[in-house]
């Protein structure tokens, strides 16, 4: 009977009951499952979840289930596929798929090309709506997400678009031409992906053309398509900042787990072993103020949070386009008077808890001045970090978080433990 | 000329140039905007823009920007509006609008009754779609995002969904009962938004009704409103983790960016404190061996990083609906294997270079046991952590990464010193 459940499951809702179960169980399920959906459930799970069911099918399977999928599906799926599995399928494929296959293949991750579909449907600009309407009448169904038809010339030149809504409410005696839109969004294959999906998001598309260097329409983006790539590129961020290369299976065995993680905690060991040299140089400081060794971690921690705090809104403003190039100095004026007022407030603060604990005025002055100072480095380096890679044309985003706490750790203890060394010693 | 040029261009776009503008040129922009298109584009200007914005208009031109607005869309802005504003836009409604916006108001922020709009098109069951056709040619536009008619009874019950693609590929002469399908997602205004965003996100829908308890249609939400609410909520997330309140304008006045990153600094700081405390109880044993104060940031860093780590993966899982309780065991073996791991090796290898160092092997045997200590630490509280506070209903995700930074700081420096103290002492 979970067959029978499994059967009039969409597949999607597959994918996640996949996803959630240890892999044993998961197979089980997955020999459950109708073969002729294998294809369009592979394409619904994540990464990691994927790779552990194809490692569990033979080429035949395999075979089936990439026949049952659409070129641009296919291209999505080929990376993880056998050799001989993707040799099969392309025997099976008219000689326009596997033209279409080529193409989506060959465009590199992240562009326009990787994300976009060959399901356009379209008509030609000296026919009225009428004719259109008997056309579409002759398909089974439309292809998903078709809310504009595209208006091409003989050689496949895109001429416009006819949103399915203006088909609809106008008289079916109009010609397409006067009809159509020539204002129209449309995509290049080499595009980012992150621009389309900006597009969509900004213009409220449903669709959008891609088109060669020709005008030439070549296929399509879909907002479904989109929205996965949104979430899908959110999710890597999000993963990145812990240093978790990627979506990791929560079940997956130890040895993949320490892998996926290893990358990030060495990098961290680096720049904990130098903060700890950095130490290392004032232990004859420390040995005569042992009060220095409990207040150092006061001093590099907030200035990291801070650090953070300035760099996240940042490398945002980046991403959304809001910082030109003439807005650097006005941003780092603004970052260091916060910086500025939170060191005196803050740094204040601990400063007088540090001269109460220890009785030591000028330990407290050490504090305070030492903190403001730290909180200087991170706002300085928090605008900086991002707008130099940005320059650099490296991503803005990548290992900041990282390079800001080496920065404000390394730092902070080096300001804290000098000016105490000059002016305590 | 830039007045003509701010003519053509699509609301979405002004709304960028005026975020990324410094707030003098902002408003001098802004003044340059035709007045009866300041309504949608307050609507796409982020929320600390537009408050800058409605701060420099009068009652008067916020009425008339506000009665430009659908009921929904006006629901949107009201929180941003004075009172008077409001009360005003509201005499110039018809009854229906008024219930409309009443309704739109009601519903908490996060809920499908905030993101749906009432822009749907109705058809009865038992006419022709040569009759729907008709209908329809009588509107001069249908509203965006029109991929469905929704099919209801003379009450408003909604029995069923009508795609346009359905409707153009099939014999005018079907009636629409015969056609459509009943087997459709339906939300209700109460359900959790992003309940919503995953149905669409899953199914790959364009529009899905809302109805009420008594399955009246009462709205719908449209994917380009989904896709707003899935990029506010990840920006939302990332800032939050990084300890911003909310969104900032990048050129926001200093004291309002000083409020926005207050609270957490201030969470920051008794943690560090604490730590603080934490050594300040071994400033015996640091005096003795001072080697102690260099080492002991390595152990807590290394910790706080593996621990956030664990704890970003499994708020994910979480977030995705693929941790079910009987996982916890489960997930706990499989991280504390990991952790082990890593602290064999990272930790062994640490522990020989501080031998290399500071020439004492037991000095190296406690800064190896007390990284893996702290690791695994970091493990079961990575793991805890979220599962606790999602079984006691709050959010996993929020503050995960303070709490779990806290413990390794202080853990990590209680063990180490506590191990150091008991056995080089
Ligand atoms: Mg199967
Ligand atoms: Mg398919
Ligand atoms: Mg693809
Ligand atoms: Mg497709
Ligand atoms: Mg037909
Ligand atoms: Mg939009
Ligand atoms: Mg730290
Ligand atoms: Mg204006
Ligand atoms: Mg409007
Ligand atoms: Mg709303
Ligand atoms: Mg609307
Ligand atoms: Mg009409
Ligand atoms: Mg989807």
């Amino acid at each position: 009977e979970l067959r029978t459940r499994l059967d009039h499951m969409h597949p999607a809702d597959i994918a996640y009951i996949l996803e959630a179960l240890p892999l044993d169980e998961r197979l089980i399920v997955w020999d459950l499952v109708k073969a002729e959906r294998d294809g369009d459930i592979l394409l619904e799970v994540s990464d990691a979840v994927r790779e552990s069911l194809i490692a569990n099918m033979d080429s035949h399977e395999l075979v089936a289930a990439a026949e049952s999928l659409d070129a641009d599906e296919l291209a999505d799926l080929a990376p993880d596929l056998p050799h001989e599995v993707i040799e099969g399928v392309f025997q099976s494929l008219s000689v326009e798929e596997r033209e279409q296959l080529r193409a989506a293949m060959s465009y590199p991750e992240e562009s326009v090309g990787s994300i976009m579909d060959f399901d356009m449907v379209t008509v030609r600009e000296d026919v009225t709506l009428e004719v259109v309407l008997r056309y579409l009448r002759l398909f089974d169904e439309l292809p998903d997400h078709t809310d504009q038809l595209f208006v091409v010339d003989r050689d496949e030149h895109l001429k416009g678009v006819l949103p399915l809504n203006r088909l609809l409410v106008s008289d079916p005696d109009t010609e397409v031409g006067t009809l159509m839109l020539t204002d129209f969004i449309d995509l290049q294959p080499g595009d980012e992906a992150e621009e389309a999906a900006q597009a969509f998001e900004r213009y409220d598309l449903v669709s959008a053309p891609v088109v060669d260097s020709q005008h030439r329409l070549i296929g399509r983006v879909t907002v479904n398509t989109v929205v996965d790539f949104i979430r899908e590129e959110s999710e890597a961020e999000q993963l990145a900042q812990a240093g978790l290369k990627e979506e990791e299976d929560i079940f997956a065995p130890v040895w993949d787990s320490v892998k996926n993680r290893w990358a990030w905690l060495a990098v961290n060991l680096v720049t904990a072993f130098v903060a700890s040299r950095v130490i290392g140089a004032f232990e004859g400081s420390i040995e005569k103020l042992v009060a220095l060794a409990a207040l150092m971690p006061i001093v590099a921690g907030i200035g990291g949070n801070s650090g953070n705090q300035t760099i996240t809104m940042i490398v945002r403003a980046i991403a959304m386009g809001q910082v030109k190039p003439d807005a650097i100095r006005r941003l780092l004026r603004k970052e260091i008077n916060v910086a500025l007022i939170n060191g005196i407030v803050w740094g204040g603060l601990l400063g007088v808890a540090a001269w109460w604990m220890y009785g030591s005025a000028s330990l407290g002055l050490v504090m305070t001045s030492a903190m403001t100072l730290n909180l200087l480095l991170a706002a300085v380096a928090g605008v900086s970090i991002p707008l130099l890679r940005e320059r650099l044309g490296a991503d803005p985003a990548v290992g900041g978080s990282v390079l800001i706490t080496a920065l404000t750790d390394s730092g902070g203890f080096f300001i804290f433990l000098g000016l105490a060394t000059l002016f305590l010693m």
